[in-house]
């Protein structure tokens, strides 16, 4: 298998014209071409190597070998579907159910997060008899239909809220409505999902479900109150709906100290529904719904049956049974929480310098890191961040943000992440962060910005391009726009001006 | 990799256990344990061989060797996401744009053939900006809930007909309003899509797309009537809509003449969106949309990102391009058309001698032999059909029945199959239907219809058991019900008062 077939230019030039450009790149001005990848290090097409923080998919490392040898293995052997009987799907659902609370016992496998948060929408749907779905604000679901309307970070872009979709504040006791002074933030917010029950009983509507990812990470990183899951649970089920935990981004021992990230809830907490995405098979595409017997029941009783074509095939599960195979054997939920531990350390030991950093949060390793413009204000400083995550590229290290505001650098690396690899990360965001005082006063990043809005003005002619350049400067110049407004005072109208 | 961790008993018993009951196993009294299989062969885990003639999956042969070879090589060097430059995705839609009209040239990677039908929908929607769909009856396109909406297969048993769907009589010329003796079928069944149209627009909704297989499978092997598809596509674009050809059990040669079924229809026509699954990866989740450059744009310019974490990753592209060098340098397209076409004329030459094979239909390796009663009526024969495949399994040839009766025999076996399978299968099926009157008439038979009938109603005790038996008889015991109304005269009623 070659690294390169064609160059990094032919690549791009190919993918533009091939590829739909919705799907976007990393660093999208100068992306990187990885050709080859182990363990956290990322390898691009000069042999350079790159760090990796954020690929939360390559769970036990990228490329694991043993993982390669057991997909290779059973590929030789077998690879059919569930209707006929095979003992990989049972195998792997019986060492899945061993991780769980007992009551989470009958398996359903799909392809992808997404395919498993639509099955577990239909199994809700089918157990209660209810429509109506109850999530959190800022939350991500997934690419499908039914899924884009359940997700605010979504269908806030496009067609909008659906009459059957109510949605909860986001329980961000750094920014939210209730904050880390609260008393019991937990009932605080959980009481906000009570309140939209209720409206929604008074409109004659009726709850199938509340969804929410038990860290929701498009989010910002964000880390449940205490008590919040439990008291959700109780108010969602006295309305007839269930619990769906969305630990797509969360399982598999991501938060060290749990298998599930709802389990840091609590033993008295258990949802109805988990779902179970990205890091399950490494890359692999396969996914999972776990349920209760008497939802599962409910589902079987439509009488229609369930086919998923590659859904629990011979190798999927071969490739799940194999990345739990190393999750134990290479104790990466014990390095989750020493080397996560240790990051956080670090990262908390630097926002005692960078009055920029105005919050570290997250667990084992999922990790945030918010910067702000001031700490009193808490004012999202989303420049700060792209110019962070632009830099740290430039010193090899891939990392991203997340949050409403792209103001959280998150950590989500593969999970043999080392002592070495956080503190070397560290160390560069400590030096980028000296000197980015001296970036954002700069006339030269001033310049910068207005000849990029210059050039994204300019492309696009004619009639529609202010409701065009509202939109661009909304989603892909958020970072722009903002800049702009706040630092320039540049107004849309006096570009339009300038621009017609 | 071990064959066999379970005794089959047990396997079964945890299957029961541990994974929804939806999820139906083939020939469910007595499935079948394959634990290996090459080429066109299973085998059970008593080493027992099986002719597969229905795994059109695994469409260049079960577990071919320089598939493992490839899709190992690219593991062990990266597995990443379209947010990084690679070339295996634009090598692989440039591979995939050379098989199809040059309208159709910009890919999106997902990883089942239901992900790509949601997207296409999505990008139908998107680029039309209108919402309804059109769609043949007894049409499936996946087990998604946007997909379920517009599948007759799924929806008629669940929540019914959404007020944005519209269903098409299927242009089926064996069983339909207009037949084989029919001037021009084609044109009659376009004008049925027509008229479709004119309603909707009566009632002031606008239609974004007509979805169907460019072969209709789940509806009965079905072959359009020349001139379809263009006329289709001419009334849904003036309406302002896309044609999409869900060509995920079709395309990739196996109607052996050309390498997409909707290319049957002539040169003139071309899809707006075509969707790709099941063989695209041999049993890798894998699947893809082809768009024009047209609909891509308006889906960029939504300004919202798309991105599938699985989708369009190096080892999936890796696989995909395998198996498109396996279908050229093993010509399993010409193998298609010799092996397809002899086994036409054999299924051909039965029905002269069995008056019980109402129609041979097909092409390439896709054919369909229905069941009927009697010709004239051409009611079809479900139990018969039934009864062929339980006979066929005994003689080590698995099959399997489609249609809205479920009384099509359908093929739909790997490319490899060979002219010795044909005949095989064929001499099977000669000596079954020489039997199968004694089969029909037999008191015997009588008498397990209504011992089962009997333990099915004696399994649900007490009040909902009249809407229960109903159900059931419809879904599960659909043959069972057809068969006790048609030759026993037995009435639903009947039953219950006798055992009530």
């Amino acid at each position: 298998m070659a690294l390169e077939v064609f160059h990094k230019d032919e690549t791009l030039q190919m993918r533009r014209k091939l590829i739909g450009q919705s799907c976007r790149l990393f660093f999208s001005r100068d992306p990187v071409k990885i050709v080859r990848a182990r363990g956290q290090y990322l390898y691009d097409e000069n042999g350079m190597q790159y760090l990796d923080c954020i690929s939360n998919v390559q769970h036990v490392g990228h490329c694991h070998p043993s993982l390669t040898q057991d997909a290779a293995a059973q590929m030789d052997l077998l690879n059919s579907n569930t209707r006929f009987l095979h003992d990989n799907i049972v195998l792997y659902a019986d060492r899945l159910a061993a991780t769980l609370p007992k009551k989470l016992c009958v398996f359903y496998f799909v392809n992808s997060g997404s395919e498993a948060n639509d099955l577990a929408l239909r199994l809700a749907r089918q157990y209660t008899r209810h429509q109506d779905v109850i999530v959190l604000d800022h939350a991500y679901h997934g690419h499908l239909t039914s899924l884009i309307d359940i997700s605010p970070y979504k269908f806030r872009k496009l067609e909008g809220q659906k009459e059957w979709v109510h949605v909860a504040p986001l329980p961000d006791t750094y920014h939210g409505i209730y904050r880390e002074d609260h008393p019991d933030p937990g009932q605080a917010y959980a009481d906000t999902v009570k309140s939209l029950i209720d409206e929604a009983h008074k409109k004659g509507r009726k709850i199938s479900s509340f969804f929410a990812e038990s860290l929701p990470s498009v989010g910002g990183q964000i880390i449940f109150p205490t008590g919040y899951c439990k008291r959700i649970a109780e108010y969602v089920r006295e309305a007839g709906g269930v619990y769906v935990a969305d630990e797509i981004q969360t399982g598999f021992g991501r938060v060290g100290s749990h298998f599930w990230a709802f389990q840091l809830q609590g033993e008295d907490f258990c949802p109805d529904i988990v779902t179970m995405g990205k890091p399950i098979g490494n890359g692999h595409p396969i996914a999972c719904v776990a349920t209760t017997e008497e939802i599962a029941a409910a589902f079987t009783a439509s009488g229609v049956e369930y086919f998923n074509t590659f859904g629990g095939n011979p190798v999927s599960c071969a490739i799940g049974l194999a990345v739990l195979d190393v999750i134990e054997k290479e104790d990466l939920r014990g390095n989750a929480v020493r080397v996560g531990g240790h990051l956080k350390q670090l990262l908390l030991q630097l926002q005692t310098k960078h009055p920029l950093i105005g919050d570290v949060r997250g667990v084992g390793l999922f990790i945030g890191m918010e910067l702000v413009k001031d700490r009193a204000s808490r004012k999202p400083a989303t420049e700060e961040a792209a110019h962070l995550v632009r830099r740290l590229k430039e010193e090899r290290i891939v990392m991203s943000t997340d949050g409403p505001w792209d103001s959280v650098i998150k950590f989500k690396p593969p999970m043999c992440f080392s002592i070495e690899d956080a503190e070397r990360v560290c160390t560069c965001i400590d030096q980028i962060l000296r000197d980015v005082g001296d970036f954002i006063s700069s006339v030269e990043h001033k310049r910068r910005f207005l000849t990029q809005t210059v050039a994204v003005c300019q492309s696009y002619n004619g009639g529609e391009w202010e409701s065009r350049l509202k939109h661009t400067m909304k989603q892909k110049q958020k970072t722009l726009t903002l800049y702009l407004q706040s630092q320039l005072g540049v107004s849309m109208v006096h570009l339009r001006d300038r621009w017609r």
